[in-house]
């Protein structure tokens, strides 16, 4: 919606609409007027643009030192909301940090979501983001959940793709190595009361980066301990705000500390399998009578929707080789598989990672082994290389989506 | 814990432990030398303080003006902590905005908590706090919840006298006004990856406040939609964490716009309830035999132990005029109470408000009328009196704690 400048004609209309939905001195409000509507949405074309200097750039890492969301590129996005008038013009400029008043709501209510995609160079030169449109339809659904700003995503995507086009030296010319795009809203209104947010910031920062785990695509040991729940019926477990994280890291210190490298969240008297540390979960079965089933929990708003997730669901679909379930798994039912030997494999999904595969879990004092990676041709690599072939241009695929 | 400088008898031992415990460029370690332990805590009388000029010094509202977190004093207290170097010295400086990376843990996973507390100019001139030593514990037992360093509470109570002293003549100079304190911690490591924070940041801020609500003291209607659940068993609803504020803000908007001042959580099949907007709650009921019994629910992980909760009910127990129970209260037990008339009254309580009286809530589309205001010496009302004649100094009270 562009901003409209209401003409005389129309304002009786306004006025008194106005006069039936808002509060006294509301911002909107000037000396009485209704001045403009608000902007529902900002405009890839009205980007500003302010380019490093030569000498501002920074040095890029050599591929092999790339760590996960390290180092950040020399350009980021910007674009500001206030309740009073929308959003405003987005702006790309040189990597800086925040200026963020101390009593900002992000720092103190967690009025924060995010978003996590990746760009890649493909084999035949281009550079290519992977289903963008899916990151965003999920950042809607995150901002409604979260009180936070709602744009629409199209121009969004656009002004992704420019910047990833200004930053393009900072896509890894190397396989297994990526451009990690993190879209983000924090509102940061400088009032401590807990409230609907009247100031939003949407940004835009990329970082090039290496395999997400620096163990290397080893099985991963995993801890599932009931006492903990990641997300509930009623809470926000299917949004990706920030808030779903923070309570996570307690428990993970405490699974490292116990030599595990993840939590296996569980939910519920039966102990429902739900996801593991921020992947969604998906486990291979032998069914014993020659057939296999893929099976992950699902979407039930306890579940982020990963789009690994629903990617991979989709490409085993596509296989029609063996059977593809979305229901629920309890660790009764995992502990039973594993005594008749027909766990085949386990292993999270997410874009981070892609796949990690996992080799035990300590539950209840007992260890499930699992022969994930043990196989001749592994699903979990399978998986790993069908989306990787996608998304570095071997396989053509409409998931692909060049940035230019 | 002071900090130490490892000489060399006690080195190997250190150097040895070091190498079973910890990674590979751990950063304790430089040119392979464990070089110094961590401070456990900060220490008030490391505070370097640098007072504003007098140029500096920003215009004080009118009392009649005040609006809760809204205004800010002239200096603040920090202290930055690094998990190589655990906590450095406390510096009093003036109010500045924070300089915070755009890849800041804070911004992305929610990695906060804050605590919420009260300075008050008493009758005899003096400034007192309320009852510090609760909001510290709970800070401390949040950090542990968090992932987030602990430290000496005393040393941070300390430290809040000593800002509130250099900011003393904020705190207003009339009653139902007071200083409000928001200490906070939040991780600000510049890394995405979702793990535990190695750099954080103590913060003390203070706001001279009025009345939490400007619409009064007036009862507020509820509304107690089963469909919204704010914490669960295994989750952090019993710490002061950020992340249990952002997934209520839709919720409370969604009340607001059904005419509902705030919402009441429920919890379970059986819909008990359990807080009401960011307040814990009380009921006081008539038993029909004469006797009267005041509930609130119980501290069992979903209810954040509130300071105001646990004065009023220690003050409660003190009168032994009714019966003070903690246990779980249902939808179904407030409707069957509702139909022989016997709520008496209902209150929010909490810091910010001390108490809200409640007036009426909606559920399962229809309304259960409270008559809390309007019985003669209402509880609530007499609550209120009691807590703020202590705050305010008119009865002497070991709560009451001057800053110097």
């Amino acid at each position: 919606m562009a901003r409209v400048w209401v003409n005389s004609a129309s304002l009786a209309f306004v006025y008194n609409n106005f006069l039936r939905n808002s509060a006294k001195n509301h911002p909107y409000l000037k000396n009485g007027v209704r001045l403009m509507s608000t902007q529902a949405t900002f405009k890839a074309s009205d980007v500003e643009i302010e380019f490093c200097r030569t000498d501002q750039l920074k040095p890029k890492p050599a591929v092999k030192d790339l760590v996960f969301g390290v180092t950040f590129t020399d350009h980021m996005l910007e674009v500001e909301w206030t309740e009073a008038d929308g959003w405003g013009k987005p702006k790309i400029s040189p990597f800086h940090y925040f200026s963020i008043h101390p009593g900002a709501k992000v720092l103190h209510y967690a009025t924060e979501l995010f978003e996590g995609m990746k760009a890649y160079r493909t084999c035949n030169g281009q550079i290519c983001m992977f289903r963008p449109d899916m990151n965003m339809k999920r950042m809607i659904r995150t901002a409604k959940r979260a009180s936070l700003p709602t744009f629409d995503q199209d121009e969004l995507i656009v002004l992704m793709k420019k910047l990833i086009s200004i930053d393009q030296e900072w896509v890894p010319h190397a396989e297994s190595s990526s451009l990690y795009i993190r879209p983000a809203i924090i509102a940061h209104e400088e009032v401590l009361k807990v409230e609907q947010p009247r100031k939003a910031l949407l940004f835009v920062i990329l970082s090039p980066t290496g395999p997400y785990f620096t163990s290397g695509y080893n099985p991963v040991s995993l801890l599932a301990d009931p006492k903990y729940v990641r997300a509930w019926p009623g809470g926000c477990g299917d949004a990706k705000m920030g808030s779903n994280y923070a309570p996570t890291l307690a428990v993970q210190k405490e699974a490292m500390k116990l030599g595990h490298a993840q939590v296996l969240w569980l939910y519920g008297p039966d102990h429902r399998i739900t996801e593991v540390g921020a992947m969604n979960i998906m486990i291979l079965l032998d069914k014993g009578n020659g057939e296999r089933e893929l099976v992950t929990p699902p979407l039930d708003g306890l579940i982020l929707p990963g789009v690994t997730r629903a990617s991979l669901l989709e490409l085993a679909r596509s296989w029609r080789e063996f059977e593809v379930n979305e229901r629920d798994i309890t660790m009764a039912e995992l502990l039973e598989h594993s005594r008749n030997n027909r766990i085949l494999e386990m292993f999270g999904c997410g874009t981070a990672a892609v796949v990690c595969p996992v080799g035990s879990i300590s539950y209840n004092g007992q260890t499930i082994r699992i022969p994930t990676m043990e196989h001749k041709q592994p699903l979990t690599t399978r998986f790993y290389d069908a989306i990787t072939d996608i998304q570095y241009g071997r396989t053509p695929h409409p998931w692909s989506v060049p940035i230019e």
